[in-house]
């Protein structure tokens, strides 16, 4: 019999013991062996569970009781789920997790505890909920360099420029309605400013490049400034404005990291993921880009994650599992100059002396659509470094100019 | 150091030896260990490589030499790869395999035997080239129940109805295309006629579902009869037509498996899928629907499948994966009769008897397009037992009849 405990009996929580609980003979079936949780960790009061009777409200009964061998922190948050998770992985217990602030925050430090105690730290829920994607990228991918991820990592953000897109709807009635639905939060702030999607490739970055990094290296925008305006102009382009998460290997070893809506071309399958839904697409080596795609989030699929993960620790309670990355030195995230293409929308009270500006700096080397009635021009810029066409951009001396970038 | 030996140096087994040794120093740091490849058996000369002091001509150097514990199989076929694996697995040495042909069809009794040996029989590789889809499959979506699995599984005849849907190309041209591309084998019945789709959804659905499902339990229909007249209407629907495979558990455990060219809502995320890609989608009772896409076939991305795994014996020498299913009761693969919409093309000396016909037993619960030029008419019928819909388009009498099914 192996014993297991589950820190928070939040919505994960709750469906983490659902599964574990409630299909307990399927759980034995694939680990060839019992599994049971013993203790759920709970500040709140829980009754007339079946389950009732394995609630406890002090952490030190799963630290001290050496049966537990396998713990499930779904609590959210830092604190104390910090210390609590260092506290059962230096004790010699695997920890399993959902908690993607957590490991963007501490990961590098915690899976160094684990390897010193030899015992498994896995987080397959934090990114992507019930898809999967950690696993694969440190397992399936092993035999690859990987250059790329390119992800669609928040499904709220998904779902509000869904709307936008589609039902034309704008931005604060498509919030409101995502809060409606249960999709947003009340305090939405995480998601639609990108910091949830930042935690998130801060993740797949750090497991595919090999070296820890953090969010506040990541240059992040939300999609708050988006408008109905910029998402027909998107349109009339043939792109569609989705929030956009890209972590790439430059040639010097170093990462680039962002988090920005961006124009993505109809020919590219992320145009696709509609809704609720995530995409990652990882670019390896050897096998090109493949994606992972479905529910980012929801109770039963990211503690379906979790149960896998905690299955996985059951089956190789000798045996750590080979997911690390380590400490970065410093400068390893950089913004480089590049080659783009980007979106520009110009808005000026001289309309003929604005077109005539777009003329003389882009010539016909633009795609250019004008609206002399609302005094704004929108284009798409030829591919070039990025300093160059900002620079470009600026002498056009617009009253209002909005830049996003493009994918293909 | 860990021996390992490579069956076989075609198109897959020279980019495992080019993985494998070219890059063995980030092999080495994956699994914290070294790996070496020790023999190459092939029967063809290969002279000037920078291994060409690896080649042997018998296998029973392989099996006899105990300091191998890994071989990877990517010769293709049943004969003599069966006989080859039976004995490494046998002997205790793990085996990796690349060949959909063998796993499809010897599957259940090779795992066998490896449980048997306490060693690992792993074949990622098999399904989707260098797409993640058995190993997540396997593990990650451990906590569920999987209710179905639908996919595009072969790059070559999607290829080809590509080239129909978008370049308006037809049948016989767009495979000739592929065949000077190198997408098309010279001989492309494998392919066209739905068997390697066939073979690989087998495959997935006897790990998804846990016992054996051989290939000719599988209603298998090609693509060889879609005009580029079903193409045009399809898309007058709002379809396009993919080559899609199906697996699914009923309400009595059994399972109902097919292969065949199916309209495809251009809502289905399935429908973006172009060219040599491959998209395999998982609706777990925890996950929803997951998808896994990418480059299905090709060298490097197919060796790079086949090189994780290997590496993931050498990391569990002595740890078996739990990657199993059984054999199968007889009648476990079923043909029910269940609601279908499905897309119907007649054709007709007299149209306008067609077309009364067609309105008399559809009245206006089909979506009807009519060309009256050419005596022929498309419809999309209502959801009805698929039996009751096919008694009724028989009823109409019309002397061409062409029925597809459709997926939303």
């Amino acid at each position: 019999m192996i014993y297991t405990a589950i820190m928070g009996h939040g919505t994960v929580g709750s469906g983490v013991a659902e599964i574990l609980i409630g299909k307990n003979e399927l759980m034995n079936e694939k680990i060839c062996d019992d599994i049971a949780v013993k203790y759920i960790l709970d500040l709140r009061d829980f009754e007339g569970l079946d389950y009732s009777d394995k609630f406890i409200k002090d952490f030190n009964i799963i630290l001290n009781d050496p049966e537990v061998k396998i713990v499930a922190e779904v609590m959210g948050g830092i604190n104390p789920a910090y210390d609590f998770v260092k506290s059962c992985l230096s004790a010699g217990k695997s920890v399993v997790t959902s908690n993607k602030e957590l490991v963007a925050a501490k990961g590098a430090e915690l899976l160094k505890i684990a390897k010193e105690n030899n015992v498994n730290f896995l987080f397959e829920a934090s990114v992507g909920g019930g898809i999967p994607i950690i696993r694969p990228m440190a397992q399936c991918l092993a035999a690859n360099n990987i250059n790329k991820i390119t992800g669609i990592l928040n499904g709220t953000t998904n779902y509000i420029l869904d709307k936008m897109i589609v039902d034309n709807m704008d931005f604060d009635t498509a919030l409101k309605l995502a809060q409606d639905k249960g999709f947003a939060e009340r305090n939405p702030a995480a998601d639609i400013e990108g910091h949830d999607a930042c935690r998130k490739i801060c993740i797949l970055a750090s497991l595919g490049f090999g070296k820890h990094i953090y969010p506040d290296a990541v240059s992040t925008e939300g999609i708050t400034d988006i408008s109905l305006n910029d998402v027909e102009y998107a349109d009339n382009f043939g792109f569609v404005i989705k929030l956009i998460c890209t972590a790439k290997r430059l040639e010097n070893g170093k990462i680039t990291a962002n988090v920005r809506p961006t124009l993505v071309s109809r020919e590219n399958i992320l145009s696709g993921v509609n809704g609720v839904f995530n995409a990652i697409t990882v670019n390896g080596d050897a096998t090109g880009d493949v994606m992972f795609y479905g529910k980012g989030a929801g109770k039963l699929p990211t503690a379906s994650a979790v149960v896998a993960d905690m299955l996985d620790c059951a089956k190789h309670l000798n045996a750590r599992k080979y997911l690390f990355w380590e400490e970065a030195y410093e400068d390893y995230v950089v913004i480089p100059d590049e080659n783009v293409k980007l979106y520009v929308y110009l808005k000026s009270d001289d309309f003929d002396k604005l077109s005539a500006q777009v003329k003389s700096v882009f010539g016909n080397t633009a795609e250019v659509i004008e609206n002399k009635f609302r005094c704004e021009i929108a284009l798409i810029t030829p591919e070039e470094q990025e300093s160059v066409l900002k620079e470009k951009i600026g002498s056009i001396g617009a009253d209002c100019v909005k830049i996003m970038h493009t994918l293909f």
